[in-house]
Order: structure tokens, then sequence, then C-alpha cells
């Protein structure tokens, strides 16, 4: 966790820097990416302790050094900022998921935990950031805004936040921030709770972050009016420039779920870069593995773009936009010592990371231990599943009716948005007739609250035979179950309880293949869980990514606030006019 | 005062953003600054109690509007912020300087009132704020760190804030971050009490401002790391461009004192102007009857450069910095509506100021009143003079001698630099015989603490035959008092303790002009005071901005940080080595 530099630290720099003290490390001969000016200057840097205590000449200093690393005129970037993610969806604990991070360079993140926060409530905030503190990067908590996503009851919540609770959240020590307000009907409506968490949070010198998907004109305006000041669900350049225009600070997604990154970063104005971050929003671990914003950076600057202010964008921009630019987002003076050194900076190809002072990347390598954190025994028993029968998970219909008509889902490729189709379907024995490309959908409360049920059919993915069961179902997550035979749903259904959640793949009443998320059913805090990711995923496209993009949606298949129409424990959800709805359109 | 958009107004914002309640006011035709992404936008601009609600198309709003203005493509510009000045500078009252401030555009200041403070401790500071708090500009505390200005003991100082003192201000409301941290001395030794101060701000979410003249290399990187991260003082290209290089903010001045905007303004890199403000730091009524922020931009955009980009460094680049830039700085929804019309956009002539919502100046002239504060009685009984002789007030020597060498104070035009001469003087019947150029110098304390005077001669200043004293003497505001003839000297100290301090010019025995400024003997709380000052210059100097540069230098005489040679009520000073030392060098 962050802790600001203490007087000690701050009298050996002050010392360090006059040369009355030994530096720990001083590196010669870098060519320093400052992001302060967008520039590249020829410099040595000294750090003491976890403060950077000098930048440039420091020939009058290395007799006394304790250890110089002779950079060679290579690049030294400050350490990457993720202004917003929510680890969870990395589906690993933050002590893997920093692994990963620093490894790409990433030595500070803004994660909004708002998954963990639906399932376990301020306990599962705090125990996440427990774990969190103890990490070796920095992950300062963006307190959820929105748990539910929605006030309007059209799912059964495992947890409600009030701002009582809020402002709690907002008085512990790792919290920076209001995470994303993204219950946009609050808003629009002027309801007063969610404006109370604003106003306190402005009156505790706190950002107040945005989530506007789409919102233009008066309704950006009246959102704007209501107080937050950033926006990560730009998916449109004019929605960019309009959102820069009118006083938003943009963060461009460069995640699993959403990558608008090429789409937007060419038509930012130049001057406007202060102004501009690029975050993940979501990653998951598959992707985390290969790349992060040291990818995102790659990507904008094959595009052409000048990659000094590519990098301010995840350094300095970030770390002033949540007024910490005194202590992290460059190299200066009095700085924390997060400090990349590139082998090349057009591939943005990291050799060494140092974070706070200590070198825990070298030559490609991870040279420090990571902690493990043990979470209390609830945290692994979340998944509890109603009384059910195999019959309970598909729909059902009285025996004289042979057709029916039906509200379906369907799910689109690279994206979470649905479509709302109405098809014809047989009907046999009181059972539909699937035909090749659709499944039956099921949600089940899992958090032992309602017990309920929600059934209907989609289609757009392709599961070949499988049948797939997980508990990750932003952002109640109870538990999703995709498959053509109700059997298979229900052993999915079963597994997924005795395993405390994760993702299961079930064809002709075998197991084939799961992954363990036992920590709220989010996250597994064993690394083991890539590998059996990638077999399951496997199975599912020869392709991992791919199978990856297949999958995706159906997390998002309960999240009542992206159209056209979702399912969640208590039905089909018209998301337009925020209902629930009949499955059943005709029957006959 | 700032207060913080409360919940009711945001309730209304929204709903007058989305055309569901009426709008106070819509600028119709506006050609907006838009200092957000630094372009030029065609827009209308909707204002609901203090704040705008919408930017963009208000055509369906009109017929709800209470008052439309069509702006008739006039450009429109957020209202002008001073990052850092010390109000009393002007010598007067908050609410006289606020008039002052509206008519030059400038609607929201950070002030750091360590004269005040100085002279009257924190009761002065908070006695200060409440009447800024008054006030139709915005004017925050910076909280002063340094009072007195440095902790070697120089000087009979009239208060002491402790680090105590410092956190119970930091607390007040009005409080938005430490004031400059200028005992450069302290932090290169480490002391801990300014460390304690600076950690103290930072773990209340507060910037630390800085003031390190000169500094560079090594030291620079010292005082950097102890915590100040902004800049006032710089005077030279490459020392800006170091600063900036280093994470510093810089403040660029133009005000009466220093005027380092055309030296300095056209080298700062492009991408810096998010880090780079222009600010006054002092500004004399005098010259603020003429021009404030507002000149300043004048002067940049003569000299070619960008008027957005200048107009950005003193808007959303100093709220971005205090981490207002959601409430101020921008014309935006949700902040307040502190806008101004411009007749042109190249001279910058400001015809309508909107502050909060209220017009508060139109077609040039002010159309709200001002509010009057009644300050404590012994507010203005700060002048508090020793029993003493006209003679006590020059150097005198034993009769015997008939020549001497003494350490001579020589004042520089258009700085507050003076440089340490040593000149030959006769002496005839024990006082010395002042060649024309030259005159007696004497510091008196004046707070009824110790009753100390310090004595000297000094040159490079032309008075005529005037006798000049005042009781603004940086920083701990002594009585100091310049002269050819002792006894119009005690004359002139007599009638400040009359008035309770201000300006007095004296010839042949009799007071010819004063300027009152009974508040601590710094300010007026009349604006009579200008015309007194004006007459008052007019004496010394048939153009009365040159009568100030005349007098200016005369009331840092005392302040010991800035070099050569200085005299305080303990005697001269040499600045270099911070120590007292006597006038005389050699009798004979």
């Amino acid at each position: 966790m962050y802790r600001l530099p203490t007087l000690r630290e701050r009298i050996k720099a002050i010392r360090c820097a006059l040369g009355n003290e030994k530096p720990d490390i001083v590196l010669r001969n870098c060519r320093l990416i400052n992001v302060l000016t967008v520039e590249i200057e020829d410099v040595d840097i000294a750090i003491c302790g976890r403060l950077i205590c000098r930048v440039g000449d420091c020939s009058d200093i290395l007799d006394k050094a304790k250890k110089i690393l002779d950079i060679g005129r290579k690049y030294v970037c400050p350490g990457l900022i993720d202004a917003h993610v929510h680890i969870e969806s990395s589906m690993v604990t933050p002590s893997i998921f920093s692994k990963y991070a620093i490894m790409h360079g990433v030595t500070t993140v803004f994660a909004d935990p708002h998954e963990i926060g639906n399932v376990l409530g301020i306990e599962g905030i705090r125990e996440f950031m427990k774990e969190s503190s103890k990490c070796p990067i920095k992950i300062f908590l963006t307190v959820p805004s929105c748990i539910p996503a929605t006030k309007i009851k059209l799912e059964t919540n495992p947890n409600i936040l009030t701002v009582e609770d809020i402002e709690k959240l907002l008085k512990d020590d790792w919290s920076i921030a209001l995470g994303e307000v993204m219950d946009i009907g609050s808003i629009i409506n002027a309801d007063p709770d969610i404006l109370k968490e604003i106003e306190l949070s402005y009156s505790m010198k706190m950002r107040v972050c945005g989530h506007a998907p789409k919102l233009r004109g008066r309704e950006l305006c009246a959102y704007i009016s209501s107080g937050p000041d950033s926006d990560h669900e730009i998916t449109e350049v004019e929605e960019a420039l309009e959102k820069l225009r009118r006083g938003m600070y943009i963060m461009i997604r460069y995640g699993t779920f959403s990558k608008d990154l090429e789409k937007i970063i060419d038509k930012i104005p130049k001057f406007a870069i202060s102004r501009t971050m690029i975050v993940s929003d979501d990653i998951n671990i598959i992707e985390l593995r290969e790349g992060y914003l040291d990818r995102a950076i790659r990507t904008a600057v094959k595009r052409g773009l000048d990659s000094v202010s590519i990098i301010r964008m995840c350094t300095l921009t970030p770390a002033e936009y949540y007024g910490l630019d005194w202590a992290i987002g460059c190299i200066a003076p009095g700085r924390l010592a997060d400090i990349l050194i590139l082998r090349d900076l057009e591939n943005f190809d990291i050799d060494t990371v140092i974070s706070e002072g200590d070198i825990v990347y070298r030559d490609c390598k991870l040279v420090i231990e990571f902690p493990y954190h043990i979470y209390p025994p609830h945290f692994k028993t979340t998944v509890k599943i109603p009384d059910l029968d195999p019959e309970d998970l598909i729909l059902k219909f009285e025996k004289k009716y042979t057709m029916c008509k039906l509200n379906v889902i369907e799910f689109t490729k690279d994206s979470i948005i649905t479509k709302w189709r109405v098809d014809e379907f047989k009907i046999h024995d009181g059972y539909i007739e699937l035909p090749e490309t659709y499944y039956h959908i099921a949600v089940v409360e899992r958090h032992g609250k309602s017990g309920n049920i929600g059934r209907g059919v989609c289609c757009g993915i392709d599961l070949k035979d499988y049948t797939i069961g997980l508990t990750i179902s932003h952002d109640s997550h109870n538990l999703t179950v995709v498959g053509k035979d109700c059997r298979d749903m229900y052993i999915a259904v079963k597994e997924l309880e005795k395993i405390g959640g994760g993702i299961v793949l079930v064809k002709d009443r075998q197991v084939v293949e799961e992954v363990p998320l036992p920590i709220a059913g989010l996250m597994s805090d064993s690394e083991e869980c890539v590998d059996r990711m990638i077999r399951l995923l496997s199975k599912i496209s020869e392709d991992v990514y791919l199978g990856l993009r297949h999958i995706a949606p159906l997390m998002f298949a309960s999240l009542v606030v992206i159209p056209d129409i979702r399912i969640t424990d208590k039905g089909l959800v018209d998301v337009r006019n925020m209902r629930i709805i009949s499955p059943i359109v005709e029957l006959y």
C-alpha cells in the first residue's frame, strides 16, 4: 500500500541530494523520458531508500553510492499507472495480479473492487485491500459508489452499500477517490443518496470518477453537473471530444472487454494529453500474461503517435488526476522511485522495474517474493445454491402447446451489448426444441438469499456441445449456466457449488474442465488457475483469446445497465424500460 | 468564500440541464475559450443558481430562461485565477482588493496572508479570512508556513507560528494548501519542524507551495525532495526549465515587485502549459487599478503567444494545481459560473464579469455592493513605538573621529536585491556628513516587543529632500524610516505611531503627505488611500509608477532572505552569512 514519505525518509533524501549521505542506487547515463515537459533528457538519477533524491549530474556522489547501474543511454521511464481497473476481472488475487503488473511495468493501480464488494460487502472490500496493501505495487482504493449497480430491483443483490458505508470506506487510509458513479438513472433522477456520496467525497478532497457510456448532449451535461469529472466508457471519437470539452478527464480503455484505444487515440487534441489517460478497466489473467499498459503504449506508438505523450497519459496524467503527482507519475526528486528501464522505446520493451527503490524485475526476471494472503474461511464459501432439479433450469410449458415465440438474448461478438430477438421454437412434450445455434440460459441466485432462478433462451455464442457454468456474473455475481441439456446444466451448477465458484465446462454428464475461483466465486489465489483457464478456453476455441472473447459476454449477461436485454435471477430484463419481462411472447 | 456546491444546487442543475427547471441565465452565441482542449468553440451556456449546468445548444430551454444574454459571438472566458498573492501588498483590505480584481476579470485568488500573520498571528490570519469569505470573489487560504521567514533570529519577530498553529489553520474550511515554504535554510538543514508541516499537509491532501529563488542543481533537488512542488520565484529561463523538469509547477510573476513574464513565457515548452501559471505575488493598489492578470495576458499575447494557451495558465492550470478543476477554472457543467465576456480577445478587453452566477460587472461598471468588515480595535493599534529621541535614529560617533568607513546598503532599481558597498564619510561633531545621494536608514521595532532600533546608511534611491517612514517592512513589518535629518525622521516615526501605521512623507519638520494603513499597519479599509498614495508618490516622482518603484525596495529593506545586505531592528545583516554586522568598518 501507499505510505506517505515519512519525515525520516525526507531528511535522508535531502541529505543525499546534497551529497551528505550515501545514495542507495545511482542510475548513470539515463535517457530520461521526462513526462513533465514531454521531452527526452540525459541525466543520472540518485535513489535514497524509497525516494528519488536527485535527477541530473550525479558524478560527485558516485564514490558514495551503494550501487551504481550504468544504464548506457537506455531509456528510463516512470512506472506505469492504471487509473481504473477491477482487479477481480483478472480472476486472480491482488498478489498474483501485481506479479504480472510488474512484469509489464505497472507499479500503481487505482482499483474499484466492486465485484468483491457486491459479493461480500464492506468486509470484502477491506479484506481485498488488506491483501492489496501487502503487494509490491501500489493499489489505491476508489471506493465503490454503486453496490448494487442500480437501485431498481431487477435482481437479488447480495449486498447494498449505504451512504454511511461509503463514508466509512472513504475514511480508510487506502482510499483516494469515489469510484465510478454508474447509476446514471439515479443521477438523472437527482437521487439524493448518490448526490450525498458525491458531496461527501469532494468535502474530503477526493475525486469523483464517472461512468457514462454513450451519454451526450443535455444528459451528459446533467450527469457532469452532478459531480463526476472523469469517464472510462468512451467508445467513439466524437464522444471523447465532447467529454473532454465538457470538463471530464477521459480514460481510454485497452483491456479484455473493451479496446477503444486505436479508434480514439489519434483524434485527441494535442493539449488534452494532460486530461487523457489509458486504462484497462477489466483485464483477464490470460491477456495480462501477455501485456498490460505496455501493450497499450506499443499499440498507440505503432499508430505513429509520439511515445512521450502516450507515456504521459499512463504516468503523470493519472497521478495529476488523483492529486498524487507530488509522489508518483514522474521521475523527479521527492517522488517514490518507481522506474522502468527500457531496452528500446519503440517497442516499449521493459528490461528492469524498480518499485519504491527496490529492484523487483531485472533482465526480464522477477527478483522478489510475493505475499500470500489468507482470506477468512467464509470468503471461500460464497456459493449457496437453492434446492433444485435439473428441470428448474429451463423453460417448461403445458404439454398442449406445440409452438412458441420467445424473447431471446442474442450475444454479440467483441462487445457486451446484447440484441433483443423474438424467435419461434417448436415445443415437444412441454420442452423447447432448440435449433443448433440456440442455448438454454439460467441465472441461479447463489448467495443464499432468494433462491430465485431466471430462465431463458440465448444465441450468438458458440460453445460447441459444452455446457458452461460460471459464478462471475456482473455485478451481483449470481450463477449463470448456459447449455443444451438441463442435466449437464445441473451438473455444472452442483460442481460450482462444490468448488466454491469459478468456471466449469460439462459435456455428456461429465465435468470436462474447471477453473476454481474460490475467493468470492471470483478469484483464485493460485496461479494454477492460469493453466486451467487455458485448457478450458482451448476446448471452446483453438485460439484461447478467441475462446475468451466467446465466454466474456456471458459474464455480463445479468448486467442490467447495459442494453438491450439481460437475464437475472428474477428473469429477463428489458433494459430500456428497466423492467422484468416474460420470456414468452406467444404459445400455440 | 468558496462553498462546495450543495446537494440542492446539484439537484437544480441536473434538472435544469435536462430542461426540467428554469435556467437563471442563458448566454447565447458565445465563442467559448475552451481551456480544457485549448480551442475556441461556438456554444450557448446555461446557468442555474451558482452553477453552470449546460454548455452546448440551449435553444430548447430559451423560452424557460429567466434571463437571456445574446453575446453575439463575443469571446467568453473562465474567470481568471491568481494562484499566489499576498493581498496585504495591495495596501487595501480584501473587500477593496476584490473590487479591483473583479474589474480585471479575476474571480478567484489563492492568498498567503503572511504579512498580517507576522503582525497579528493566527488571529490576524483568521480575521483577514473572515473578511475574505464575505467578498464577491473566492479567496482561498494557503496557510503561511514561515512566520517568521527564517528561524535564525536576526530581527525581533512579532509572532511565531508553531507546527501546532499551522495544523489548526490547515483544518480551517478556507484552507487549501500550505503556503510558500521559504525558509530554505531550514529545509537544507532538514529541520524537522518544517518537514512536519509538509508531512501534515500532504496527509490532509493539500499541496505544498514552494519558494526557491535562484535555487538550482543539487540544492534544488534537495529542496524539492523535502516536498514543495511549485515555485513562483523564477527569474531566468533556464531556471524555469530546470524547475519544470524536476517536477515543480511554475508560477511566473507579473506583479508590482517582480515582472518575470516577458523574459520567460516564450521559452516554456508547449506541453508544459498545464504546469505553468501566471501570478502576481504582490500587486500594489496603484497598479491594480490599471490591470491585473488581464494585463499579464495582454502582455503575453502581444509577444505573439497563443492566447488560449496563456488563458489556460491563468484559469485551468491553477484550478488543477489546487485540485479544484471540478469546481473552477473552466466553463463546463457543474462548475461555479465564473465567466468573463470579452469585447475582443487580442486586447483581452473585459465587458462583463459573472461571479458564481451573479453579474457583478457589466458594460465596464461594477453593479454590486462590496462588504465592509469591522476589524477588532486592536488590529488598528499595532504601532507601538519605544521611547526615543531623534538622535536615536542615526549613527553617532565619539567627537574625536573625523572620518569613517561604513557598510552601506545600496538599493537597486526594479529589484528588491541590494548591493553591499563600503564608503568613506566625513564626521563632524560626532555626526556623519551625508553626501547628496546618501540617506540615514533606521528600523524601529514597532510591535511593543524589544524596542530595538537598527541604524545605518543607504543609497541607490532618490527621495529628493523628503524623509519617508513606513510600517510595511517585510516580513516582520517593523518601522523603516529613511531621510537626511534625524528630526524629520523622528516626526515621521511619531506620525506613524499616531495614525496607526502606513506611509508618511516629511519635509522641513512638516508631514507633507500620509497614507494611513491602520489595519496591522499594512492595509487601509478606505479607498481614499488610493488618492493619498498617488499624491504621496507624485511628490517623489512625476510618474507615480516610477515613484512606486522608488519606494518599493524600502519595503523589503529588512527581508533577510534576499541578498546582499539588509537592516533590521537588530542592525545590519550580512545575508550570505546570516549574521548581524556592525555598520562601522573603520573610524579615524
